[in-house]
């Protein structure tokens, strides 16, 4: 068995994906190529893309109204994507800062378009622990949009809730949290996702978005970064990310098979919270995010000695718990329950914690 | 043995980097995780990224004065990044238009700046078939660069000499022609390319840049297409595609064991010769490029008669000889002849036109 990945991002693949793509790696359903050696225009290659979008829809229940698009140039580039295509004649967009990601959304989208800070959960010394309730937002009834991150991976703070916004569209970036439960894509304008967390390797980027917002984007728009046109080309403006493309299918496919995303949401339930009990039983292990809020998909931890922590993460690594440092710009330790990790790898985690603290703490 | 790939790309890549890439897929140099699997940012794969990038320069021979970056998006969004990168104080560039690519390179900056026609071969039906003298130039001197497309792809056009645009700095779209011969990076201000055709997969974008070219770029231009930010971190500004950034690895050293670009050079002559003599020996095929200027990567021709060609097609097909369909552009047929393609799959080829025309011609 390999060692269990508790990697951020780019995180593990189910084995059953990477077995899969091993095989047909060389000869791609008798077409005596790689599926990264033929073209995306032909036969094989666009079947395997409409095949890959029912399912895609299938398993989210995309409503016909919605464009599922691909992109490369991960959620990153799509912070600013979502101004030039979505701005029209608004003057900015609203947005909710919770964490890293919201915050870099917001002033990446500030460089072009009035990005109006609607709240924010930052405390006086710039830390995130918690997400803003609704009566403290204050909304823009002529915001283009109101975006949100539902999941903040660096911090493990996840909204429990859907954020109103009236007749405003809601934008989310599901990089870290899509697939992990049920999403009512109804109640979005938009919602991405860079493909390296829940969804596949690093190199694709999804995006579905209302069809009524689509519309001409921006003068300068680069074409291969505008929803009308990729939506109008099957999101093959370009040469396309073909193999990253098809690995994502094939999770799509194993998560199918696993039960769709109430059997991962019921896992991943499952997963963090056995995490976070053995944390909170625990005098030397602690979790400073508000309980209603911890993320189910990224655990954050500290320990009572912070001096400790390269050596937990050295020695979880020689018992085969891999990638358990925390984010560069939080430090401490970090635990990704994505779909790919298995309720084994969390109970050898919390069995691997119990003994270093009984041995360190 | 696998068939013969002429796919203009995503190209057919060396069996002996899928085998290798297959043989690793699921534990990558010991890590107990794919090289997709690993942060971008760990030690393991920082290693890698340095390993590529030395191999690059080696075989390149990129002077110290260059900046090795990678991105996101293929050529098509470098035609939009370039602009806000190096237009500095300029108001636009001067592009050479010799095909479908150079065209949409210019058409896409025009959105962004002035992007003049310095030179176009394109004949008053619109069609491609030579490139134009030194002395067809109208030059501006002030220009932030002079544009052009040493191979393009879609015609089987390929510059036989580097143009001079003295003290205005040089771009090239490398894409397809890029490590098929040695080229002079220091005639270059900046040179990029696509990897789907002889880097790698696709999903993932050289750019070769003089570092003294790279300043602040135009406000609003998307953090992960900034020179002067992905130059200062190691083109990791967001997630890298960090398995198409390992298979280009592999296909570096596959280059460099096969004797580096002198020894693709000498291949990629005999293999275009002998294709190209077999279309000259014949009154069935033809090519109507200018002899001086004909590709050495992508040879376009056609059949006298032309309702033959899906037949070609088809038949090369079953004959294990793949993707001899021209681009939907201009019809016809091409052999896309990249690092990757063999003498016998050329010699494969002829016999199969020889056999061809003899049956149908």
């Amino acid at each position: 068995m390999r060692p269990h990945n508790f990697s951020a991002g780019p995180a593990g693949l189910p084995e059953a994906v990477l077995t899969r793509a091993r095989e047909e790696l060389l000869d791609f359903r008798g077409s005596g190529a790689s599926v990264m050696e033929i073209s995306h225009r032909g036969p094989v290659f666009m079947r395997l893309a409409e095949e890959i979008e029912v399912r895609l829809r299938r398993l989210m229940q995309v409503p016909d109204d919605y464009a599922v698009l691909f992109f490369q140039g991960g959620a990153t580039l799509q912070f600013s994507a979502l101004v030039w295509n979505l701005l029209g004649d608004r003057a900015g967009g609203d947005y909710l800062v919770t964490g890293l990601w919201s915050d870099k959304a917001q002033r990446i989208a500030s460089s072009l378009c009035d990005a109006r800070i609607a709240a924010t959960s930052a405390d006086a010394a710039g830390a995130y622990a918690r997400v803003p309730q609704p009566a403290e937002f204050d909304l823009d009834p002529n915001a283009a949009w109101l975006h949100y991150c539902p999941n903040e991976t660096v911090h493990g703070i996840e909204f429990p809730y859907v954020p109103a916004s009236g007749a405003v569209p809601l934008i989310a970036d599901y990089s870290s949290s899509i697939l992990s439960r049920p999403i009512d894509v109804s109640q979005y304008g938009m919602l991405y996702a860079g493909a390296q967390k829940n969804l596949g390797p690093a190199g694709i980027t999804l995006v579905i978005v209302r069809r009524d917002l689509i519309r001409e984007p921006a003068s300068g728009t680069p074409p291969v970064l505008s929803y009308l046109g990729q939506a109008g080309r099957e999101s093959m403006l370009n040469t396309p990310p073909t193999f990253a493309w098809y690995l994502l299918g094939l999770v799509l496919e194993w998560v199918e098979e696993q039960g769709g995303t109430d059997a991962m949401a019921a896992r991943n339930d499952s997963k963090s919270g056995a995490l976070y009990r053995a944390i909170d039983a625990s005098n030397y292990y602690s979790n400073a995010v508000d309980t209603d809020c911890r993320s189910r998909v990224n655990v954050t931890f500290d320990l009572a000695d912070p001096a400790e922590t390269a050596t937990f993460v050295a020695e979880a690594q020689a018992a085969r718990l891999l990638a358990l440092k925390g984010h560069s710009a939080v430090g401490g330790l970090r635990a990704s329950l994505y779909n790919a990790v298995s309720q084994q790898a969390v109970d050898d985690l919390v069995s691997f914690m119990a003994e270093f603290e009984r041995t360190r703490g």
